[in-house]
C-alpha cells in the first residue's frame, strides 16, 4: 500500500485537521465528537443542513460545508458510517430555530445512525426532517444497502437544497426540494481499478488488467457486470442508457450533466467522457444546460467515473446558479 | 494501459472538445490551429495573457482561461510542447491593443516555440513580453530542461498576473508582477507511482512497491533521489526544507501554501500533507495566510504531490484575492 499518510489509524483525524487549517475562513472543526461546521453556525432563522458518512469520498461532504450548501458534515472512519453522537452534536450546533434537514446517502449504517440522531435531536426539541438519497440505477440491493445506493446525486441535492435554505425556505419546503432533486437525478459508475482502505492495506476487490466493473459502488461494492475494457464512448453509453431509461428522460428535457471522477482518473479523461455523454443526450433531444465535471464524490484513489443526469426546471436552475462558498464548490461570491 | 479514452491519438482533441461543450459560458475553442480562448477575447485595452504547453497537466492551462486569469491556453500533445503556429494565433486573438504576456514553463521545447511565436507576433505588430517560470528546486537541469523546471508556481503566476491584467495594469507592469511571483515561489514534488502517456501505452519509468521518487518532474523526469516509502510527515519535510532554504523563507514571512495533487492521489492525503506543511512553517515563524489544496497541475494519473510556497506582500494578496472565473479556479463572481 503506497499512500501519503502517517499511521493508517489517524488518516481521517489528520485530514480533518489539515482541512480545518486550510479553510478556517469557511469552516471550523469541532472535536470530541468530530464534525465540520460552518464558521458562522448556527445561522439564525435558516434551516440547517447536515450530511455525513464514511470518509474516503472527499470532497464529499466536508468540502461542501459553507455558505449556500451544508451547515455541517460528519465524517466517519473511511467507508464507515459515523455514529449517532457526532450527528446529534452537529444537528444541535446548526439549529438556528428553523429546524434541520439530514441529507443521508442510502447505506444501512448511515440511515440507522442518522435516524437515531434525529430521534435524539427531536427529544431535545430540534425539528428534524430527513431525505434519503438513492440515485444509483446500477443495482437494486447491494453490499451495504437495501434498495438503491446514494451516489453522485448527493452532491446535487446538497447544492440545490443548500441554496433553498439560504434563501429562507421553510424546513418543509427545503425537504420537499431535496426530495424533488433526488427524484429527478439518476447515476451510474464504472471502476477501472479498486481502491485501498488505509486500515485494511489491501484492495477490497481485484480487476484484471483488461477488466472494468460497470455499476460499481462508491465503496467498491459489486456493480452489474465485469466486462473487458472498451473505448470510453462505449462505456459512456453503458452508463447513460440505464440512466435515461430509468426516469425516463425524454426529448425536450433540460438537464444538468455531471461527470464525476472517482479519485484516480485524470481530468482529461473525464472531459473525453463528458464530450460523448453530451452528444448522446443531444441526439435524444435532451438539452444539457448545466454541467459539472471533476472529482466531487470519490472512492479514494479508485480510477473510474460516474455519470449523473438531473432533470431541471426553472426553480432548480435558479437554485443551482445561486452563490455558493465552500472549499470544493464556489461561485458567485 | 487502462484509461477512459478512445483512440490514444485523439485524447487531446476529444478532451478539448468536451471542455468546450462543458464550459461554453467561459471559453471557446478555436480549431486549426487549436487553442482555448476567453469567450469575450480580445478584451479591449487589457493586456492579454497566453500560456500553454504539453497536455496531461489538467486543469493547467485550459482550466485557467477566463475572467481574471488567462486569455488563452495552447494545448500541445500529451507532454509535448505546442508548435509556434497555435501560440501565434492565440497571441493575436487575445491582443486587445495593450500587448500580450506569454507565461512559459521552463522546458526547452516550450521556451523555443513560444519565442518563435513571440517573434512572429512582433513582426505582425503585437507587443509581446515573456516570463519563464522556473520554480522547481529539485534539480538544476533535467530531461527536458536547461535550468530549473516550471511546475506548481505556474498556477500562482497565472492567477496573480491575471488579476493584474484585469485591473488594467500595463504590459510592463504585468510582466514585472509575473516575474516577482516567479522570484518569490519555490516548489518540489514527489511521486508514488508513474503515469502512462496514452500514445506510449507504458509507464515512462517504474517504482518498486516500497519506493518513491523525491523531486519528480511533472513529466516523470528524474528527481533528486529514490527512497523507501516513509510517513507523509517525513516526506513533507523532505520537500519543504529545500524550498524554505532556497529563497530563503524566514520568520515573519507571510506565505501562500499550495499542496498540489499529481492526479491520482486522493484529496484526503493532500490535506494530511497540508496539515504537517502548515505546522512546519508555523514552527519557523512563517505565517500561512493563503492556501490552495487540490489537483491543479497534474501528471495524468500519477500518484504524488507537490508543495509550493509563495512569499506574499500586500499587493500579491490583493491580486490573489481578486475575482476569478475559470473552469478550475473561481471565486468572487
Amino acid at each position: 500500500m503506497k499512500k501519503l499518510i502517517n499511521d493508517p489509524k489517524n488518516v481521517v483525524s489528520e485530514a480533518v485537521a489539515g482541512f480545518a487549517v486550510a479553510h478556517g475562513d469557511i469552516i471550523t472543526v469541532s472535536s470530541d465528537p468530530t464534525y465540520i461546521v460552518r464558521a458562522d453556525a448556527p445561522v439564525s432563522g435558516k434551516v440547517g443542513l447536515v450530511s455525513g458518512g464514511g470518509s474516503g469520498h472527499e470532497p464529499l461532504h466536508g468540502g461542501f460545508v459553507g455558505y449556500g450548501m451544508l451547515d455541517a458534515a460528519v465524517p466517519g472512519a473511511v467507508f464507515t458510517s459515523p455514529t449517532p453522537d457526532p450527528i446529534l452534536a452537529a444537528t444541535k450546533a446548526v439549529d438556528g430555530g428553523a429546524g434541520v434537514l439530514h441529507i443521508v446517502k442510502n447505506y444501512t449504517g448511515d440511515v440507522l445512525n442518522f435516524e437515531t440522531a434525529a430521534d435524539l435531536a427531536a427529544a431535545d426539541g430540534v425539528e428534524v426532517r430527513t431525505v434519503i438519497v438513492n440515485d444509483d440505477v446500477a443495482v437494486q440491493d447491494s453490499l451495504y444497502t437495501a434498495g438503491r445506493r446514494g451516489v453522485g446525486g448527493t452532491v446535487l441535492v446538497e447544492k440545490i437544497t443548500g441554496a433553498a435554505a439560504e434563501r429562507g425556505d421553510s424546513l418543509d419546503r427545503v425537504a420537499e426540494i431535496a426530495q424533488k432533486v433526488n427524484d429527478q437525478v439518476r447515476t451510474m459508475g464504472v471502476a477501472l481499478t479498486p481502491c485501498v482502505v488505509p486500515h485494511a492495506g489491501e484492495p477490497s476487490f481485484t480487476l484484471a488488467e483488461d477488466e472494468i466493473e460497470i455499476g460499481i459502488g462508491i465503496h467498491g461494492e459489486p456493480g452489474r457486470e465485469r466486462i473487458k475494457l472498451e473505448p470510453v464512448d462505449a462505456i459512456v453509453e453503458r452508463l447513460l442508457t440505464p440512466i435515461i431509461d430509468d426516469i425516463p428522460f425524454t426529448s425536450g428535457d433540460r438537464v444538468l450533466l455531471f461527470v464525476n471522477g472517482m479519485g484516480g482518473t485524470p481530468q482529461i479523461e473525464l472531459y473525453i467522457a463528458y464530450r460523448h455523454a453530451a452528444a448522446v443526450l443531444a441526439q435524444k433531444g435532451i438539452e444539457v444546460t448545466r454541467s459539472l465535471v471533476g472529482n466531487y464524490i470519490t472512492s479514494l484513489e479508485m480510477q473510474g467515473m460516474s455519470i449523473s443526469v438531473l432533470r431541471l426546471d426553472d426553480e432548480l436552475v435558479e437554485l443551482w446558479d445561486a452563490p455558493v462558498h465552500t472549499a470544493a464548490l464556489r461561485w458567485g461570491r
